[in-house]
């Protein structure tokens, strides 16, 4: 292997498979990256064996230049160092004997002891043919909608994952809960009617990782899936993440069906007063909304610290006064996932969970189970 | 005490004051931070027993009006957060029954449950006339120019602050070392002739905070002390600050009298090949560097991992040829902290410390020791 590289673009790719290195692994392997040097490009990988990203840099005698094809695995983290500091704009990628790589960049020459790329593991090419094909921009704003609201504890595995299924119209509904708020959106494919697509259900965390290779992309993605995983194809890049196993529990009674009071207002003044409030909120960061027919108030209280109460402007407010209380925590991620101008929150009553979505849009959909207190 | 006053301001003086505000503390009140109103202005005072911050907010009809005069002590890390997080730009601070604080701004309302001024340590002023002018500029250079240099382990604390002395031409002598490096500079005073000035030390930390409060301030700073304290006043601001008490060690003999072998080069591009370098250099940080009549190579190496080695460009190198090696964190600590286009340095032996100092001038000087390797 011996390759001429722009620095630039070896930096953006090294940082874009990092993401799947594992922090700590009792395999030495896998704290590496796999460069491979074909003609046509050269392909970085990297995995943790529960996701695999790959990302190829076409040849082009501009950025990228192969003298020799070859292979090898070096340690990520001093790869990523070293090619972050390397003084010039191109660098140069030489396989010595044993696996030791030569980088060389302008006045400097690293020489870094690299593995056998035999030892990485093998990546599970999917040939069934189930697959669709989705804008980034809609999986990116889809992630960003839902997945937020995975549960974080590992006492139930399968409320860690988004789970996706699909319908008899050909949509794809991602939904996420932990317990107390729960997170939904559903996107159409280029189908439209019944998918063969099982019911799956994502680590959060993975969708996370694609969200950031997605990251100023606008190209169309290929998603195809088999029983144990999902990968997601751009030009250039795949990501292969492992599925959990198991059933996703049925939410659908979880959404109220009536609605006793109705609010709408502007999503970021909704957010910008509970960031307020929610500064004076006890370490379980409860807040009280108070609605009357032309009144809307926020409030929270420590004992021995203080409290705080604030008006709150809105655009609509109709139907029954209503009290009641909420983790301002949980309100604030689903107002900043949301990401739209005007929110309606819907209530049935004061120990009933709100019902929250864009105003004049269906989806996303939220809901927020209310907390039950004295006050 | 009731008063109005710009947001914007506020949170400038608050964040100033908050430097002195101890982390954790079993008194009560010094978790606080002091708001006195009078009529001429407001002033907010924190300390954490060892330093002391003042900060006076004059009134005038734009950003300041005071209604009512009066003082309390409240919490100050809600006091930040509330004051970041206020709506309008204009804050209406007004104290209720009981150190209740009542914070008004737009459409929110806090109370803030206060404390006792009168529990807040009493600031002792210094009135024995022993003091000196120092441009701002000046001491804020100085201070990051020497104070990086002490030590951070608390088995000798005097070598925790920074030595101050004044000599016969009325100049003051800021110095610095833990053992391994050395950093000095001397400043003129507005004094042609010996100051009535003893022999301090000065925590480093408080000199640390001196330079943010000093930040994009360009006026003369009273510099006043006694025996136990020293008191750094600006027009609006003072920090006071404890002294640490005992004799330093001289370090007269540890300056090189004489020079083998002298370098001459852009500090910055040192300064950057070290850091390339020391990617690969050990835990330990040790780096090589070699010296020849007309090559200078840096070099590491950690084993299993790889070696680097560069070749760096300078101005001029004179006298013997000489190996040393060095750490390459503290060497690179040095480089910042001169903050010079040229340095120059100069070597004894291979074993000898090395001597720094900016190309053309005597001040600051640095001292740093060599690593004994058996390379």
């Amino acid at each position: 292997m011996w390759i001429e590289i722009s620095r630039e673009l070896l930096i953006k790719a090294v940082k874009k498979v990092s993401k799947a290195v594992p922090a700590n692994s009792p395999v030495a392997a896998l704290s590496g990256i796999k460069l491979t040097a074909r003609h046509n490009g050269l392909t970085l990988s990297a995995t943790n064996l529960h996701v695999t990203i790959h990302n190829e840099i076409p040849a082009d005698t501009q950025c990228l230049t192969v003298h020799r094809t070859g292979s090898v695995v070096v340690p990520a983290k001093y790869m990523s160092s070293i090619i972050s500091k390397c003084p010039a704009e191109q660098v140069t990628l030489r396989l010595e004997k044993q696996f030791m790589l030569g980088i060389l960049s302008g006045s400097i020459t690293y020489r870094l002891c690299g593995m056998n790329p035999d030892e990485f593991p093998h990546t599970e090419e999917l040939d069934n043919g189930r697959s669709v094909h989705l804008p980034s921009v809609v999986l990116q704003q889809t992630i960003r909608q839902v997945a937020f609201a995975v549960s974080t504890s590992e006492t139930r595995p399968i409320l860690t994952g988004v789970s996706c299924e699909s319908d008899e119209r050909g949509h794809l509904r991602f939904l996420a809960t932990d317990g107390v708020r729960l997170a939904m959106n559903v996107i159409p494919t280029a189908q439209q009617r019944g998918l063969d697509w099982p019911d799956i259900i994502i680590p959060a965390q993975h969708l996370q990782d694609l969200s950031h290779l997605l990251h100023e992309l606008d190209e169309m993605i290929e998603v195809c899936i088999s029983e144990r995983q999902i990968v997601f194809k751009t030009r250039y890049m795949s990501l292969h993440s492992s599925l959990i196993s198991g059933n996703y529990p049925n939410v659908g009674n979880l959404i109220p069906a009536s609605c006793a009071t109705e609010l709408v207002l502007p999503a970021k003044s909704l957010l910008a007063a509970i960031e307020r409030v929610s500064l004076l909120a006890s370490d379980e960061q409860i807040i009280h909304m108070q609605l009357a027919c032309d009144n809307l108030v926020l409030t929270s209280q420590t004992a021995e610290i203080g409290d705080v109460y604030e008006e709150v402007a809105f655009l609509s407010l109709t139907g029954e006064p209503l009290n009641i209380s909420f983790n301002a925590k949980l309100m604030r991620d689903i107002l900043r996932g949301a990401d739209c101008d005007h929110m309606t929150l819907k209530f049935t009553g004061s120990l009933k969970p709100i019902l929250l979505h864009p105003t004049g849009r269906d989806s996303p959909q939220y809901i927020l189970s209310p907390i039950r207190t004295s006050v």
